[in-house]
This record gives structure tokens, sequence and C-alpha cells, in this order.
């Protein structure tokens, strides 16, 4: 049975996601792949309201445990609803973020016990991972000043410092855990040299999918 | 330090869980206890929104690991907003539905693994459970008709006969395991057999609380 690819995008706030998914999208199509862009937490009708409730503020704070069981309820959905049937008729899923960030985030972030996430992680995906993960790395102090020179910041962009430090250290752990799912971009880098990192990468990616 | 007591009103469908509920939260206050009356899933304003996405019927369906999932980030919030506030001021909490109904409903009705659920309990309440459970029991023929009488079926309501069957073994089941903590009551007999059966168990309880 044909089976997609399932690629994801990470990176704390001000990485550059945004810009460079639209750059992996266009990339990929152009190379003839079928490519279904989503993100995390959301992706499907339900999962955008469970992503409402863990990015807006309310005046009744969200508790820890809370967030991270909304953000993996939010995940169940978007795997059965988009995800497992885009892959299996054979389609490319890029995804603005997954499993990963909950690590950083939940587990760097909140201090979660990283064999609690993993308990629930497998619970919910039963084995299913990315196949390959693009982690935009940068300097919590620059990705914040780019970030704050955006939008208002939803209840994660408003933490401190120390939170996306915490965040940035488990994305690096993990990619350096498993070095053949994570390429690691240095996003300090020109929007041209980013781009050129990536799509070194991408090629290679094709190449063994010929 | 003063605590309070948690007790937790189950059953299926058409049971006459609200009756009843109104009937002890008036019994015990005028026994001079200080009580607050409370739902699953909800009884926050973060929680009660998740119950909109567990009850309401919408165009996508959501897979029964969301469900699980989205029951217990409501009850940690419940937990943390709520039930825990109130039984830390002595007071008692009277709660329609909790984890039981968990174990009834998705352990018996979506037949997950009940040590699955186990797990989740345990990371959200970390030990915390009622201190007394009152099961309205009747056979699920009757209480689905009762049901009907009474308005639009939600998500859970328009589930068959078979789903409500092992709903009310798993209820059955718990209770026959903590037969200190449950009191099952009949409620085929008449609303005033059914209230004097509750009323007898909670001037126990009250005797042993002086």
């Amino acid at each position: 049975m044909k089976t997609g690819k399932f690629l994801t995008l990470e990176g704390v706030e001000g990485v550059g996601k945004t810009t460079n998914l639209n750059f992996i999208a266009s990339y990929l199509e152009e190379a003839g792949k079928e490519i279904v862009t989503t993100r995390e937490p959301g992706g499907t009708a339900i999962a955008e309201q469970i992503r409402g409730l863990l990015l807006n503020h309310n005046e009744e704070s969200l508790c820890d445990e809370s967030e991270l069981l909304l953000m993996f309820a939010a995940r169940a959905q978007h795997l059965k609803e988009v995800i497992k049937p885009a892959l299996d008729a054979g389609k490319w899923v890029l995804c603005d973020r997954f499993t990963d960030a909950t690590y950083a985030y939940q587990g760097g972030g909140r201090h979660f016990n990283m064999a609690d996430i993993s308990w629930i992680e497998n619970f919910v995906q039963k084995g299913l991972a990315p196949n390959k993960t693009i982690l935009l790395d940068l300097s919590v102090e620059v990705g914040l000043k780019r970030a704050a020179s955006r939008s208002e910041p939803d209840r994660f962009e408003s933490e401190k410092k120390a939170f996306f430090e915490d965040v940035r250290q488990v994305y690096l752990d993990r990619a350096k855990a498993e070095p053949n799912r994570f390429c690691v971009v240095d996003a300090s880098q020109t929007i041209e040299q980013v781009q050129q990192s990536i799509a070194c990468y991408l090629d290679e990616l094709l190449l063994d999918n010929v």
C-alpha cells in the first residue's frame, strides 16, 4: 500500500514557522507531491475549538493537566480526521507543530514528567510518529523579539523567557536523541539561507522517496 | 484541618438524577451542611465548554480517545476550580456524575481498557475520590423510556440499548467492588421510596460526621 510521508515543523515563537511552512509546501508540490498542510493544536473543526480553549486568555486559568489532556484530545481528533486518511491516500502531510511541541512546551515549559507525556502519546498515537521533523532553532531572546512585533501574545506567548529556554532545550535534546528524524536549521540566518538549508534537506527526502 | 465530604450521584439516563440531586442537597442543607452542588462533565466555565464538545451532536464525529481525554481535561479543571477549594473550606460537594461515570460510559460503553482509564484517573486526581457515591439503578429499558419522554437526546443519549446495558453493568460491578463507598438505590421504586432510601443513607452519613 502506498503511504505518504508525515513531516512536522517545530520551533519556539518567532522562528519563522509560518513563512517556512509555506515554502516547504510549495517546494514539495513543485516536486510533484500532493501536500496536506495542517497545524496543531487544531486541524479539524473540533480540534480548532479545543485550540481556542488552549490559546485564548480566559478569566478562568486553565490548569496544566487540562492543558496537556486537551492537547492530546485535539491530536486524537486530528489524527483520525486528517492525518491518517491523508497518509493512507499516499499524500504528504506537513504539520505546523506536533507531539515534539508537547514534550517541549508541557514537558519542558510546564515540567510534566516526560514518561507521563509518553504514556498519553502511546495511548493516542499507537506508534504513529512523524517521518521527519524540521526544527527551526533560534535563541529565545531573538525569537521573542520577532514574535512581539507581530500581534497580541496568546496564552503561551505570554510566558516568561525562562519558560521558552526550557522549551528550546527540550527541542534540542529531542533532536540530539533522534538525529535521523530531526533536521535542525539555524533560524538566525537570513531567510534565503534558512530556505536553502531546508531545500537541501527536502531534496534528500525526495530522493529517498522516488 | 476541617475537610468536607465529597458525594457523587451516578446512574444511566432516566434514573432520576436531577430530582434526587435537589432532594439530597436540600436534605443536607437542612441538616446544617454547606453544600456545593455541581455536575460533570462541566462545573466551571472552561469545563462547560468542554461539556458542549462532548454532548452536542457535531458534523464531525468525536473519536473515542478524544472523548475520554476531554472528560478528564474537564475534570482536572473542575477539581482545581470547584471541588478541591470547596472541600478544603469544609463544605460538602455534591456532584452529578464523576469518575465512576467515565468507567461506566467510556470503559463499559466504549470498551476502553479499565487500566488505561485508571492511569489517567491517577494522573488527574492523584488519589482524590468521592467519599460516598449513590448509584440510582434501574433497568435500561425503563430508564430509556423515561429519558425519551423528556427532550432531544444528546450525543450519549443517542446510543443504543446495548451501550447502556454495558454502562449499567460497570456501575453495578464497581458498586460491588467498593461496598463501603457505594449505596445502590433501586430507582424503579416510587419517588417517595427512593428518597426514603436516600434519606436513610444520608442520616448514617451525617451521624458519622457529627
